[in-house]
């Protein structure tokens, strides 16, 4: 394929070029190009510029984000060079600019450009910069849309992730569903990705597995239930058991047989009554395709009186061919309920027929979850193994928008600051290093900047400085260990042996 | 460039492939296959089924939604064909499924499917069909998520940038900001597109405005001001007139000139002290390079002690060399007070030098702007002729998803429903067809929905239908004109000729 050759393709010395081929140096604000021209023009333009990309806030109302999108920045700069038509389209843009331009422009790539980051993954806190890029100061400004774009979200979504993980537990498993309802294609892909990158199991979006390796996972949906009408429709009724040694010509009638079992011969009876055909045609449909992997939607027309029974009846057809259903999925509903109930069913399938671990059949749940909604399925008490977390995650509903900016901290060796008339917008000025200070347990304490030529904090030296959770207080701490936090990502020509 | 090419050739019978080229058949749940899969083996997978593709409930708690996407959903179908590497992939993910099925993806394309839509741009309205998908139940299966994912984005988007044109008013200018703080890079070039199809009047995003022809607007940044030291730095300050008559040799003596004149010659007198002479340097060399089109950002340092000040002499000295300034920027501060302020200020220079229109010079604002915000500037009073809008339109911050769904209402001829423990999800079942009444003055009056063989409403005939914003109310309408919703926009095979 011609497009994949080229989407592959690396250019800048083996990094290969971003995953999205939308993210060309055109990807970026028209004044990133009028302010290069007029730098230019002022035969300013490769002035030494430090640029910081930090938030001033974190998001969620929270006390940490997660750092994001640094591998796709450096994909990007690695890549940069403009093509003759993107030149052209320029010059149709900005029409009364100077031929020299152009050819400036044309001139132009990353290697004149250093990035030290935070490393992709680690937890950040405001202000502190996730990324500093320093060199000419037409060149960086260029920068400063496209990294915005691929920081924000990415570390947006991933902070979302993380914060699902925390209060879901460790031993629940995260499955991201959101490719429908995300923020365009992309934003499905990113949100795939960086949700992995956060803390989820899987996804059900097949693409972002393909391009990043995530477990993909998924089964079938309502529409499926709905679009059979009854058994007679299943022409093919033979299964294969397990280890191959018998077969089954008609498995239809042996899940039959089993609902009948569950609904006259367990102490289930009398909890339901005639169960949907539609859905128990299409859950055998369904295990006849994958008696590996049986999981069933049981909420198309009512969980407990014909989902989970017809799910079971299935279930207990393909243990007798040696099989083991992995679950169900709740969709609808009250999730703490329907899943108390549906584990009290599987308890009663397992004494009454003594089939071994039926109890603890998978659980898993969906329908427009989130933080808050995990939270009070704790409190509640719930039996849900799984949680299918769809468009609150990925659209980052709670919080949509990070709000990373990209300030001038320098301009040959001269510090810069842009005031404001609102406070919280004011700048940190200087070229600054960064510092994460650990106590004696190891843990992290509080990360602190200095100026690039102060020097930096000693193991076992008392250090005065801001409490990390509020601002107005000073708090003394005494590192045992001190990790210099921005590493060189993009080595400048000047320093090309330096990392 | 082979990217490009790529990108640009058509396949689909002259349509061309999406706008993003991560849009493939494999950007879709899993489930999708695990479902065809299931059907295949079923022999079902050539059931004819049709979907509905809707949402329930219209956004930002407003009484109507814009359709956005339709274009790129048929750029997909036009295009559908799995490559080799895909099936392999696809392969390699359900590993237990038979060849077959391999070979039957591996032939499909989207000519058995039929796509009847409601134009893109209509206001649409809850619960009645945005899109109408008919073909192979699972083919058509395959395309509910890629559909979603590119309607449900695009929809919100159009629908928020068309609320913030109706709350900013028809005479002033919206430009949409919003690249660096959308969801990923393709949030971003989306958000553009479908916010100029909102009512949005341009960009700043450049790959957007070469992709759709938008037209695309910006001028400088704060790093671009506080990038400068002085006025010393300045080393070519000639500028020649308008009209190529004459030729200022020390364009930077002139603008000095002004600012004292205004600083001491004039009404405004005492009303400011010594301004930022980066600002003044930076604005300076703004205008040396895009004489014509001067508009500078005014908060980096202090509005009105120094930004309008500022503005105003390099404005003035342009003036003197026959070029028009067009305006500045807010970004920061008391947005309705400032933009009054500085209207003021731009009336008194007018007055005091007797430049005719100096008054009516451009005020624009930006920062943080949103429907509230502009409703509640509408409200103080403000002198702002344009709107800069970012973070809350490109991410639908006020509610960042629409929620659209594709439920499956007829397969066979026979009508399916989808019940639901939550009540609003249960689908209306049925093929259906959808009118548009319009009353006497030409106005809509109502959305209605039919069944396919059902005969449809006639002009000057009364009909009892619900009231379209009260559920448990009935209305009576007498049309005067009909309008049929659902057009054909992608022939099946079978009716190639039809439309």
């Amino acid at each position: 394929m011609a497009e994949a050759a080229a989407n592959g393709e690396a250019r800048g010395g083996g990094v290969p070029r971003p995953t999205n081929p939308m993210v060309t140096p055109l990807l970026t604000d028209l004044y990133q190009f009028t302010m290069a021209y007029a730098y230019w023009k002022a035969g300013k333009h490769l002035d030494r510029a430090v640029f910081d990309l930090y938030f001033r806030k974190n998001p969620f109302g929270g006390e940490f984000t997660i750092f994001g999108g640094l591998e796709e920045c450096i994909r990007f700069i690695a890549n940069f060079k403009f093509t003759e038509e993107e030149i052209k389209f320029l010059r149709s843009v900005m029409p009364t600019c100077e031929d020299g331009f152009f050819e400036y422009l044309s001139s132009i790539d990353c290697s004149d450009v250093e990035v030290y980051a935070i490393p992709e993954g680690y937890v950040v806190f405001p202000k502190v910069p996730l990324m500093r890029i320093e060199g000419p100061v037409a060149v960086v400004q260029l920068l400063e849309t496209p990294f915005l774009s691929l920081v924000n979200y990415a570390s947006l979504v991933t902070t979302n992730a993380a914060r699902h993980r925390l209060v879901a537990g460790k031993s629940k498993n995260l499955l991201e569903f959101g490719l429908r309802r995300a923020q365009g294609p992309d934003g499905g892909i990113s949100a795939s990705r960086y949700s992995y990158m956060g803390g989820f199991d899987a996804t059900s979006n097949v693409a972002a597995g393909r391009l990043f390796g995530i477990p993909i996972r998924g089964t079938h949906s309502h529409a499926f239930v709905s679009s059979f009408m009854g058994l007679d429709e299943i022409t093919d009724k033979a299964l294969t058991s397990s280890d191959g040694s018998n077969k089954c010509e008609d498995f239809v009638s042996l899940v039959q047989n089993w609902l009948t079992k569950i609904q006259d011969g367990s102490s289930l009876h009398g909890t339901f009554g005639e169960t949907s055909q539609s859905e128990l045609a299409a859950f055998t449909s369904y295990a006849l395709a994958f008696p590996n992997s049986f999981l069933a939607l049981v909420d198309t027309y009512d969980v407990m009186r014909s989902g989970v029974p017809n799910f079971c009846a299935v279930a207990l057809a393909l243990n007798d061919m040696g099989y083991k259903a992995v679950g169900i999925r709740l969709d609808s509903g009250d999730l703490a309920y329907l899943s108390v109930e549906t584990r009290k069913f599987f308890h009663s399938v397992e004494k009454d027929f003594g089939i071994v671990g039926f109890g603890k059949m998978n659980i898993t749940a969906s329908n427009d979850l989130n933080e808050e909604t995990i939270d009070a399925l704790n409190k509640q008490g719930h039996e849900v193994d799984a949680f299918g977390i769809g468009t609150y995650l990925v659209t980052c509903y709670a919080q949509a928008a990070l709000g990373c900016v990209f300030k001038l901290v320098e301009i040959n060796k001269q510090p810069r600051i842009k005031l404001s008339e609102d406070v919280t917008k004011v700048s940190i000025p200087c070229k600054k290093k960064c510092y994460r200070l650990y106590g004696k347990e190891g843990y992290p304490l509080v990360d602190i900047m200095t100026g690039e030529d102060e020097p930096g904090p000693k193991i076992g030296e008392r250090l005065l400085c801001r409490h990390p959770f509020n601002e107005s207080k000073r708090a003394h701490v005494v590192p045992q260990h001190v990790e210099e936090l921005l590493k060189c990502y993009w080595p400048g020509k000047s320093c090309k042996r330096k990392c």
